[in-house]
């Protein structure tokens, strides 16, 4: 019996030596799992997908499409390799950074609701360009972030983990100095025990008026009632495609805020995603094949 | 006596020589219009501010602040030149360009519809990243909006009204070849002959399914009816800041078509605006005063 690879397409290639089979989440798994040594976990299907881990016995690789992995590790047996989905989303979630600030710079919502009336009533609005960005998480996606961000005239400052002078790159210890002079703060971080109320009312505080507060990587990183209190206020606003809690219960007082823009963490789902993640499977299951060193090992 | 300029601002400096008086074109001009001989007028503000130049016996110089001056042609005396505000606006529209595009291929309105409601519901969307984007006017606006588009990963393709070969600038006349490999159709063109109806029936059928066609220039590139048609039919989307009529009636179809996003007109005011307005009217009065070439003259 040969080796299998469970994937969640069946319109990409496989290399010779290993055999196809399909499996999206969605609908049941295949019958023979017994000769599955390779798992491309669907991406964005809840927690059935990985609950399959478990009856693989001949599991050598898990691949998972997603950037943060944290909730899949403590799923693996001793042994089982995972790569993770690093790179895939970053155009995605950065192009969905920009759409959230530009819809609240310029007033997206105000003119959706007067199309809906027929209304046409025009005002200048605020804009990106000449904005002071904070951009805190300097990783993979927050650097896609930042291309688009100042081919759009916006200033930017760097914060990260750890300073990195020689990229004007600042520690995350530098926060308190550094909100009093943005006019934007956009979050693109992991949820880790040190990101986890990153953003809470003395740093809320510290943001000068009217200053947008948007999140794109983990809602943890922002302690929700201190955000609530300052956008209920008018003094700050929001634009989120992450929050905590997630989802957002439906009676949230934050839905209906004035000035705070929600989406349903979409951010790393749009079509340019599908082709970077079909690339990286067959490129993962080439080297796997040919005893070759996989891409995106996570260590654990 | 001396020189006055007529200034929509009371915070910019104006040069030793020449006297500054304010008038916004909201409240009354100042009572003494004898000594003005440089007029700035105010940005947006409908027919009130050109009315007045008539008035101004002393007038040498208009410098307004929009990039399309047409309709102020024919109102300035002979001997009265002409300044133009090419590039106060480009960052502004070609942002909002972007914020359209996005706005259209994130769902945005979307979203916005599911916050009113508290609905927590995930879709996958379209991506701008790798589409394939036809920008027809490669000006100055144009080519800001080009750079934000590559920083976005998207692909473009430039038409102007002559062929740049060097520069892959397509001619306009290469149009009908161009538009089926568009995900994406920008517009950002003057009002003029040629730029009328460019976007008829017969281009828009030439466009693939489901692509967008934003406009940002002048409603009248784009052929209304044509564009409901294809639109009705969810065949085509739109993003449109500029519409013909415009304003667009309170009952036109165009406003409730599934698909169309439409924003008033609003694409040129924003923020970003202000600072480079006022530095681009301060130098033109140093230059004025002496004796200076002038920036932006515009040929009549
Ligand atoms: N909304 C969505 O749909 C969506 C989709 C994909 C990903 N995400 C989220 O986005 C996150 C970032 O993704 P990525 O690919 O850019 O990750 P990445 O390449 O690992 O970068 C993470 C960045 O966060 C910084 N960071 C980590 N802990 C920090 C702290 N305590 N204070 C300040 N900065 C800190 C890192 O600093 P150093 O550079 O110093 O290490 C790094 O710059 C993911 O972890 C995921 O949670 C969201
Ligand atoms: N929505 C708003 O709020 C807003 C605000 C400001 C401006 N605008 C509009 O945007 C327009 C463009 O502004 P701009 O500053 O970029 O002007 P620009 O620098 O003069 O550029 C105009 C571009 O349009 C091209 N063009 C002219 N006629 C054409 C035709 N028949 N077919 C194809 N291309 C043609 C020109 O081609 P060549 O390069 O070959 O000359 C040039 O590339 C303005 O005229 C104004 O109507 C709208």
């Amino acid at each position: 019996m040969s080796a299998r690879v469970l994937l969640p397409w069946t319109d990409i290639e496989v290399p010779e030596g290993i055999e196809a089979a399909f499996y999206d989440g969605l609908g049941a798994p295949p019958p023979d799992l017994d000769a599955v040594e390779f798992y491309v976990l669907p991406y964005d299907r809840g927690p059935e997908p990985p609950k399959l881990i478990k009856e693989l016995p001949s599991l050598r690789v898990v691949q998972s499409l997603s950037a943060g992995v944290e909730t899949l590790v403590p799923l693996l047996p001793g042994g089982v390799r995972l790569a993770n989905g690093r790179g895939l989303h970053d155009l995605s979630v950065a192009e969905h950074a920009l759409a959230l600030i530009h819809a609240a710079q310029r007033d997206l919502p105000r003119w959706f609701t007067q199309q809906t009336r027929g209304e046409w009533v025009r005002e200048h609005t605020r804009s990106l360009a000449d904005s002071r960005v904070l951009l805190v998480g300097y990783g993979s996606i927050g650097q896609a972030i930042e291309r688009q961000l100042l081919a759009a005239e916006a200033v930017v400052t760097r914060v990260a983990s750890r300073a990195r002078p020689g990229d004007a790159v600042h520690s995350v210890a530098e926060l308190p100095g550094l909100l009093p002079a943005a006019d934007i703060v956009v979050l693109v971080l992991p949820d880790t025990p040190a990101t986890r109320g990153l953003l809470g009312a003395p740093e809320l505080a510290a943001l000068p008026d009217d200053a947008l507060v948007v999140n794109v990587g983990r809602g943890t990183a922002v302690r929700t009632e201190a955000l609530l209190a300052e956008t209920a206020s008018g003094r700050l606003r929001a634009a989120l495609d992450v929050t905590d809690p997630e989802p957002l219960p439906s009676d949230h007082p934050l839905w209906t805020t004035p000035g705070v823009v929600i989406t349903p963490h979409i951010a790393g789902g749009s079509a340019s995603f599908y082709p970077r993640a079909k690339k990286l499977a067959a490129e993962q299951l080439r080297r796997y094949v040919k005893g070759e060193e996989l891409l995106n090992l996570v260590e654990r």
